[in-house]
């Protein structure tokens, strides 16, 4: 299968065969601020790329497209529609402007829910009946799993934790909203702390470091923290703690078996996972607290690219999915509401 | 079929019939002072007297007895495990006790579970794919319905939606955790800040009402402030905004079509589900919040009685259930590991 991730920084594209097994693997910036037309044409460029490379290696050609991007978006119809990061994107018909150009079934989903799928079939949350996929990275994202099956909700924007509020009155998330799990617990969060310190005057070490040049981002803050800064200890330990609140609370609602915590934050620091337990303890009844682990992912970065198989291999025959353009008339049926604003 | 409340305050029983009307109530208080097995031969006679009544008006005689009571509770083993405000009932063999009595199979649930068993089949959220049933009352509990089944996650412990972190730093919650909806948003919570108002000099109609020998519970900080007392008004400012917060993470995660909000505050403060639309704009994506209807329940106070009957109906057939002593034996295979602490 040929796989596509949409990031708000990178747009990739490999070749995922049926063992999982990722290869020929090709990066470009995203460079969304042409507009979505100018970036999808690189992405089916870069795509086109790759099945140049497998047909050179002799490898199967690719029965199906699978794309993860960005929420919210309507795996239906194969549209993103309008991504907080990705700016100016609404409304994006994407599957529609890449199908033809492979002439393969094209399938859309949001890159947590492909993430999750990885894991759950076939990583570390593989055979679990309810589990919990979070990555913290320069966002904070999810997916769930429960009763042995995704937990999609009415039209599948279900499972952004990272916008459940953690904290009442506290800091604004990048939507704007007030005390958002991401508003603290994010990478963009961690580095907007940062700044603050600096503005204030705080962080000895962070700023030694950006006053060399160094861009104030998550990674600075966390290099600050281990050389001992505790204006930046103290924001990797409110981050963690607010994660770790998020964590709790999906133990409450969900009783999972395992929460599977990635995303190069996570990746990063391994002092997470720890806090992440010590919060549940401290915040989750004891019952659903010592029955639910806390694990790492299984795949790394490779996780939005390799969860698109399953989810093409299971969308190709549903009826719900008709990737064929003209797309509106095809899956009318299912069109969401929520797309047709009162 | 015959149906047993348990609650905290009040221990009612009486007669379901498969139209789902209620009669025959009975009600005495709980009195958990002098431990579960007085108070549970109080609600065996209470039933009992109940049946007795059934025969006289030439009812069918049940076909089971469904027990609600509060969590966390193991269904399969029908033993109350220790709920918070049943002090000192731990490791209850409720079922055990009660089922001989009868000679009826016995089914034990949590009473939120039953309450959302009720609103989905047969009340406001009937027919709904996605939905949340919510309490507010001394505490806040809730019920979730996710892809048209109950969510109950591994244990059935899920849906504790009341222990939801929504404030890091927040009060401390009955069970000595901090920052819980229910530390801020439930009856006990607005009590608590309402004596603490009167502590602090505040609350000056509360403080005249109180001196009339009134107790200071949430109907009476209700009462002042729609006398114009701005410190209670704050109080149930407040406990809204935690509860439309709660409501916002529960659109988040789960994307449902509609939240039913009951219990007595809610029944009793009209202001609740407008504050709480009014929460879900301000807190979560456009797309979910404008999915979601926020409702007022269509059962009341019966409605703990009521879901018991599709319960007990679905579970006499269950080989899961096998409701008859000794009960470790018949169900050794479901016994939920958190059970068995390490």
């Amino acid at each position: 299968m040929l796989a596509i991730d949409l990031g708000g920084t990178q747009i990739r594209a490999a070749y995922v065969a049926p063992d999982l097994s990722v290869s020929l693997r090709r990066a470009i910036p995203t460079n969304a601020t042409d507009g979505p037309r100018a970036a999808i044409d690189r992405m089916r460029e870069l795509a086109g790329g790759v099945l140049h490379d497998a047909a050179d290696a002799g490898l199967p050609h690719p029965c199906g497209v699978g794309v993860s991007a960005p929420g919210p978006l309507d795996p239906w119809q194969g549209v993103l529609i309008g991504p907080p990061n990705l700016p100016g994107w609404v409304d994006v018909p994407l599957v529609e402007w890449i199908q033809p150009r492979f002439g393969l079934p094209t399938f859309l989903e949001r890159d947590t829910n492909v993430a999750v799928m990885a894991e759950w079939r076939s990583g570390a949350a593989a055979g679990a009946r309810d589990a919990i996929y979070i990555t913290v990275s320069t966002g904070l994202g999810g997916g769930i799993i429960t009763g042995g099956r995704p937990l999609i909700g009415l039209d599948d924007t279900a499972g952004e934790i990272g916008h459940m509020t953690v904290d009442l009155d506290g800091p604004l998330c990048g939507d704007g909203m007030r005390g958002h799990a991401e508003a603290i617990g994010s990478g963009a969060a961690i580095a907007r702390e940062g700044r603050s310190s600096l503005e204030r005057g705080e962080g000895p070490v962070l700023a030694t470091l950006a006053a060399a040049g160094r861009p104030v981002d998550a990674e600075l803050v966390a290099e600050a923290a281990d050389a001992g800064d505790t204006a930046c200890q103290a924001i990797y330990a409110r981050a963690f703690e607010a994660i770790g609140a998020l964590c709790a609370s999906l133990v409450m609602a969900l009783n999972p078996e395992l929460i599977v915590i990635g995303g190069s934050i996570a990746d990063h620091r391994p002092g997470l996972l720890a806090e992440v337990r010590a919060q549940i303890d401290r915040r989750a009844f004891p019952a659903p607290a010592r029955r639910v682990r806390i694990v790492p992912p299984r795949f790394g970065d490779d996780v939005s690219l390799i969860g698109s198989l399953p989810i093409v291999n299971e969308r190709m025959n549903d009826p719900a999915f008709r990737p064929v353009p003209p797309l509106a008339a095809a899956v009318a049926g299912r069109r969401p509401a929520w797309r047709n604003p009162e």
